[in-house]
Parts: structure tokens; sequence; C-alpha cells
């Protein structure tokens, strides 16, 4: 059938030990990750920004972001957590977008203590941070104007992208914790788990932890949830072996001159229809 | 630099013998086509409906579909395709389409000859052609309303997909480039080229032709070139593999429970950022 | 506060005898109409059609009449009725229109029972209606696919505008009640009531009845509830009274060479503050 | 005809010694404007995010701002000047907003010196100004991006509005024209013209002024370009004529109980057909 229907994010946390993300720039990525197994779907900042060939530097408006979120979160049976980057400005913009976010049907949203607008924490730029107190006041601003209680608001520190270190992310969380923070997330650039790790050690988890293993891609999914992790990300997995796989795919047709090599390699027109849910659609005219 | 420029498909078609398009369904899929070698994007409507996981039979809106032929566009060096399916509606959609794809940058759409609401031609559905001359009305209505000379209007016939046979198509495309087409596109999905080329045999290229080889792939590009055809679309493939890529690599995820064996197989967000043209941007800051 | 919050039409027609709703383009007039006192706002089509200097034929999409009506809701504490045209096509339209307007807040959505692309009922023009089993289907989709229970469906049919006369449009109306219509709008275009009021004669009352007296304006709110009406649209007299004040005020500006002789007559900059709800903002900083 | 042409602002200004201008929130109030004989469009933030019911705060998004400025232009035969605000942030926000907004046919900009997120001028709310050389850098970066010389740039300087005084404004005017600002803004929110001729005196006219007499209404168009100015903004009087026509027309109905007293007072819907050309439309179905 063709109704819409999904859980909250907030019940789908209650529901699993862990709950794991992917990554999605559109519906179709987002649908795919469903299909994995996957509890719920990471409307990344960096894959909406990449789809457009842009920077993941607060290029795009929160229009744009929250009609990546939106369009996925239509297509699928699970919640999207959206990635609202530092809430696009002052405490204003982070009302506005709770109201467009919760109004558009996104259960969950993540919003992180950089200056707007913000760098991608991987890439070179400026990460400073944003003094505590203002960003505890951004995280007030949008628990006051959520129109329901099932609204989740994940802080993201950039406390350890920014080199401020351990202490620092732990105090920082504390203070977004007291001022309402639903969870908090601890993002990481090292190579290894370990400052994320050192973070945990700290944390008396008054709320849960969010984590995004870019960096430290080796830590196994039972240790994580062993070190205490709630939430784990796998940002932009699927994106990265999309663009590997089309760009093979247009040189291949480029060079070969026809496409007759591949059609067995790649999936048919029949699965893209499949995932459009063309059968369902076509009930409608039955 | 970060100045926009592209040449109009008209000029492309004029300095190439054959021009060859790549389907993308956002921008990063046509650049990637770009840096293929291709002459040309097609701003495919089965991409862009199949990334919202929505059948690609005019359920999305116009505004839809040019958002996703200008995103494309704004990223590219070369021209955008608009694929615009039926026009969306009649005589005043059309003209509201030239009006709103010319005004975007987008310097060739291709309309096709089905009822609106249209089905994607190769899925089961209603495939009924809208009269000829009703159709060339929409046309005429098309070229009228241009502002610049350059606009280039691909008229797409489905007879073939309809049933009605090759005489049918030949009489068409001639009604077509009477009411002011500036080339016309034979679709097929047959599993050989053979009625494409009995088209061809009875064209008397008074206007360039454009053919879409998704069911026919063994048809290499310097026989199509050498049967006289002008334009050659490989529709859909890009996001065939990007299907494949992304559902292997979301169930490998959640399967392996870590992204480690994965890491190597697939891009890095260090090419994200070089399509993003991140040193670019970063020069702005200088 | 700044929380979003407002009814559904179908509790707030439960909540009174008669509805009124006022026209509206954009959430200031709707703001406007709401202080009035009217029980709901008509998200009409041709007022954002007007808006946009287009015509009312189905010239603008789904896409920006579902953005004007979702602004307009946003900040109001009573319910939009959005106008919705023909549905924007056919079954797959419809479905697809339910979902994206209910996705976005709108409780009551109000179709007609022309052809795609409409012409504006008071416009020359093609008025013909579609098939009454059609336009049942289209009702039954949209009932099928909604999400909540409360969403509400009005049919309207055209047939006194297309001159197919009271008992057709009886006997529409009774089909389209059959299909789960939760209400049906009788238009008329005549320069008195009667035509309407045949029609309630022969009515039985199983669903509500909605009016809109726009040719026929002398008909009092106390007559037209005791006539059995039970929702009245007054909906494009705002636009037109803004249209006359503005083509005014632009011409005294030009002419006098200065805005002095205006000031007191036009609301001021602060009126305009108090409708963008400015001191509630200026809390969130407090 | 239909066809879309209209001049650039740079031409517009080269043609008339003074370049008057009005603003509008929609292309309605645009073509009204139009008509009264102004030469160009201000496509206001405040009427745009008044018509939201959203303070002018840098709440709304560049989209739509964008989306609003666009939709202006698309319907006029002169040219729209876009109040852009801060440029919507640091210099990548500037550079993208001049790729897009070039791109979307406007042909002039206006961007302030105040911090992002601003606060409307006349309102109470933090009036800082960025330092000079940022704001600077960020003309460059504008001026470098674009893509045609025709792209005008005024630079809009909010030092009295700050209370920073006029040597301030003129040293920063100064050196925004260095930077490449194509005109200089001298804003003002006193209740007498003297700060903005105490600004003239001192300038030396090496790119045009433009100013915005909302609160100084007195001063002729006369006088005006006596002085010097070669661009005159009345801002926001179509807006506020409107909002208080609609005010008066939603009371009237609901407290009358019916329109008739109001149709003579009130433009007819034949006058809106007229501004929706409506003739020129129904030629495409002859």
């Amino acid at each position: 059938m063709l109704k819409r229907s999904y859980p909250s994010f907030r019940s789908a946390l209650a529901a699993h030990d862990v709950v794991r993300l992917a990554g999605a720039h559109h519906a179709l990525s987002g649908v795919l990750a469903q299909e994995a197994g996957f509890q719920a779907v990471w409307s990344s900042s960096l894959e909406v920004s990449a789809s457009r060939c842009l920077p993941d530097a607060s290029i795009l408006s929160m229009t744009e972001y929250l009609e990546a979120a939106a369009n996925i979160q239509k297509a699928l049976d699970i919640p999207v957590v959206a990635d609202v980057d530092t809430g696009y400005g002052g405490n204003y913009n982070v009302a506005h977008m709770v109201h467009e976010f919760e109004g558009a049907g996104i259960t969950a949203v993540c919003m992180e203590d950089k200056l707007f607008p913000k760098m991608n924490s991987f890439a070179t730029g400026d990460q400073t941070l944003l003094d505590t107190a203002a960003f505890a006041s951004k995280i007030q601003t949008a628990k006051a104007v959520q129109s329901s209680e099932d609204f989740f608001l994940i802080a993201r520190t950039e406390a350890l992208i920014s080199g401020a270190g351990v202490e620092e992310a732990v105090n920082r969380c504390n203070a977004y914790a007291d001022a309402g923070a639903d969870a908090v997330l601890i993002h990481s650039k090292a190579r290894t788990k370990d400052e994320v790790v050192s973070f945990l050690d700290r944390w008396d988890n008054r709320v849960p932890v969010v984590i995004v293993p870019t960096t430290y891609p080796d830590w196994h999914i039972d240790e994580v949830r062993a070190a205490g992790v709630s939430v784990v990300i796998y940002a932009n997995h699927g994106m990265r072996a999309a663009l590997s796989a089309m760009r093979d795919t247009y040189r291949a047709i480029y060079e070969a001159g026809s496409t007759s090599s591949l059609e067995s390699e790649i999936a048919s027109v029949w699965d893209i229809f499949d995932l459009q849910r063309m059968a369902d659609w076509q009930k409608l005219d039955a």
C-alpha cells in the first residue's frame, strides 16, 4: 500500500540497544540503506552538498537540506536523522529550522557547535567552536519551540575536530545535556577510536552517545555497543561507492563505444522500477 | 575559477559529427559523465523520478524536473538536454516550460508525443500517442515563445513504443519538423536496432536524429554514426551502476559490522572534495 | 509562543454550524483573514497563480501550489483548505497530491471534476467535465492513500459551470459521496443564487455542502446557513482589495514624487513587524 | 507576446538620470509598480519575509529570497534589483549567491555590511557592522565570480543605522567602491534627510548613490535628483497599502455577512485576469 508511515527516531532508539544509520543523499539511497537493515537513515550534509558538486560549507541553504531530508523520509518506513549543521545561523534560525523540519515529518536532527558558515570536519579550513553558552542557548531554543514531545535533538560537539581535546568535549556535552539535548554526538577525525573511547570513559551516560566512525573504520559494531555507544552513523559510504561505480561506468561506455559489456554488471531498468514501487502504483489504475 | 560558462547544445551539435550524452540524476553524476568525455548530459526523467523512488509517470512536477536539470547544468562546462516528457500538459504548459527551462539556462529540451500523464516507455501501462496535429501545435508553441534562437527542441516520437510502426513514426517526425522541431528522437524498446535502422532508411535527414539505445546496447558508436544518427543518449546506465554499488555497500556494512574492508574499494572523502571543487572555493578565503 | 499548532478542518467543521473561509495567496493574507474571524483559510489557485501573474489554468505546478498552501498554514492557528484543482492529472497524481499535502500539514483539500489542464471557472475556455466514474476513481484513490482519518476531501463539481445543469450536479455529487468524498462543493457563476438553491433543494445532506458566492455576493450568511450550507468560501476578495490598493499607491508615489501624503493612509512598518510576530521572535535572544 | 525580455539594471541606469524603484513581494505587485511607471522593482527582504509572516532577520533562506526575486523578474519588462541582505554568510555564500541570482536572470543585487544573521534596520536588535575589510572582500568575491559584465552590485552601508556616523559611512563607501562595488546605498532611519545630505556633500560621485527614503518621506524626487542621487527605492509602500486594504476587506466581509457592499470598491476578477495576461495566453490555443 501507498500510505506513508514510519516510527519516530525516539521510538527506534527505544527499540534497539544500538541503532545503526547509513548516510544517504536521496530517497533511492535511503531506501537501499533501509533494505540492508539499517534502523534509520542519516541525511548527510556532505552527501547532499556533494550531489550538487558544492562544498559542505553552509553553501546550500536550509531550504535545500530540508528538501533533501524530507524527500528521503517520504520514501522510507524508518526514520531519518537530519544533519542540520550549525542550525543555519543564530537562535532565530534554529527555531525556524525546528518548525520546518518537524513540519516536514523529520523526527530527529543533529546540530553541531561550530560557527556559521561551517566547513566540513575533514576539510582544511576554520573549525572554530561557538561559545558553549551560545550553543546551549541554541539547544534550549530548539527544544522550546518543538511541537511534539517526540522531536529528538542530537547535540554534536566538534571539540575533538577543532583540537580542543576530550575534557572540553565532555564539558560541552554536559552543558548541552543540561540545555535539553536528547543525545550527544562526539565527532573525531583521528585514525583510531582512542579519543572517542577516552570520551566514553568520562561520560556518565546521562543521555545517549552517537558516533561517526569514518576515520576509524575497524571498530566492530559489537565492540561499539559494548563501549556504551547508542547510535552509529556510517555517514558517506553509499555515496562513495556510487561515485566509484558511476565514474567507472561512464568511462567504460565512452571508451567502449557501446554499453553491451556493462549490461550484466549493473542493475536493470526493472530493478529501478521495483525501487520506484511501480507495481503498487499501477494498482491505482486497476 | 568559479565562473559559470557552457556552450549551448546547438553549438555542441555543430562541433561534433555525433554527440554522445549520458544520463544523470544530479550534478555529481553529470560531472562524472563530463569527466568521461561525453559532449552533453541527459537530465533523465527516469533517473530523477527514481532518485525520489517514484515512478517515471508524470508524478513529479515540472518544478522538480526543472530543478534537477538546472542543478546539473550549474555544475557543468557542457550543455544539459532536459527530458521534459510531454511538456507537462497542453500548450500553456509547454509555453511555461520553455520560459522556465530557458530562464534557468537550459539550452535544449526533448518533448515526447504521448498523453499527459505519461508512463515510462519500458513499463507496462498506457502508451497512447497524442494526436499528431496536437503535438505539432505544442512544438509550434514552444518555438514561438523561446527567447533565444539558440534554444533547441527535440521532438520525440513514441510511435514505435506504442506499436504504431515505422511509417507512423516517419510521418510524425515529418510533421514535427514542419512544426519547427530542431531534431527528432526515434525511441524503440525492441531488442535489436532493426526498427530504428528502418526509420533511418526512410528519413531524409531534414533535421538531425537522436536515438536511445537502451534495449539494443550492442550498436557501436562508429556504426551509429555511419547510419546517420547525430545524437546518442546512454540514458540510465550511471544510475543503474550506482544502484548496484550502493546496494552492495550498504549490505556489506550492515553484515560485516564495520566498514574496514570497504575502504579500499570505494572512493575516498577526498575524491568527493575534488568533485566539490573544494580547492577552488577555498581560494575565495585566501 | 512560537510553537505551531492548529486544529484540523474536520474538527473546525464539527465546531461550527457554518464555517466561513476567506481566500489567501500568502501567509500575510491568511493571517489577516484569521484576525478578522474566519474559521479557515482558502488557499486559492486563482490567487496563487495571480500572485505570479500567470493564468489560473494548471500552469503552476503542484509543487508551487503546495508550497503556497503550506506556507499559509504554517502561519495560522486555523486550518487551510487547499484548492488542488483537478488533482494535477490522473490517479497517480492524486495519490501523490494527498501524500504531499497531508505530509505538509494540510488537513483538507478541494478537488474539482474538470479535465487537466483546467481553466479558471470564470474565464473563457474549455470547461469540459471529466467522466463521473473517472472522477469518482480519483476520490477513491485520494481516500485510500490518506495517512490520517482526519484528512478531509471536498469534491467540487463544475457541472453548473460547464452548463450541464442541476440534475447532473446532484447525480455527480451523489457519485462523489459514494466514492468517499467528505463534502461536496457546488460551484456556480450565475448572477443569482437560484441554481445553487435548486441544488440544495435536491440534496439530501448526506455530506456537507460548500459554496463559493463570488458572482452572487448578496446572499447573507444567515440565509446561507438557513439554506443548509455548511461551508462558505469568500474566495478572492482579499487579493482584489490588495490589487486596487497597490495600484493606487504605486501610481500616487510615482506621480507625487514622494510618499509623504500616503504615510497616514497605509499601514506602518510597525504594523508589518506585528504581523511578523517580531516581539515573540525577539524573546528567543533575550 | 509571451517572450521574456527585459533590460539589465545597468542599462536602465544609463538611460535615466534618476531611476525610481518600488518594493514588491510577488510578481503581481511588481507588475503594478511597472504599470505605474517605475524603472525597476525592488525585491524587498522586508516584504518577502512579511509575506511569510516571519521577521526580516535572515530567517528565510537564500533559496526563498531568490525564488521571490526571480518570480518577480519573470513577469516584468523592467529589471529587478534584489535585496540580498548580507549575502547570506561569508565569501562562499556570496559567490554562490552571485551564481544563483545571475543564473536566474537577476541583473542587480544589493548587499549590506551587517553581520549575518541580520536584523531589519528599523527594528530593535543587533545592528553591528561587519569589519570594513571583510565586507570589501565579499564585494571583491562577488565581482570576481560574476559571469556577465552586466551584473551590477550595490554595496549598502548600515553605518548610519548602526550609529557609526557619516564619516564612517563615507569611508566605508570609498572602500566598497575600491573593492569593485558598482554603486553604494546609504541607508538612514532618521526622521529627516539631513544625514543623507551630509553624506552626499562628502561623496565625490565616483559611483552612483542609492537612497531609501522610508523615514524621510517628504523629499521630492526633483530635489533628490538635484542632490546627486541616482537611484531611489520606495521600499515597502505597496505592501503596506495591501495590508491595510486586506485587513479592512476581510473584516468587512466577516462583519457584514456578505460581500455585496464591497464589490464596487475592489478590483474585479477580470482585473486579475488582465494582470495574468489571460488574453495573450488564450491565443496559444487559438
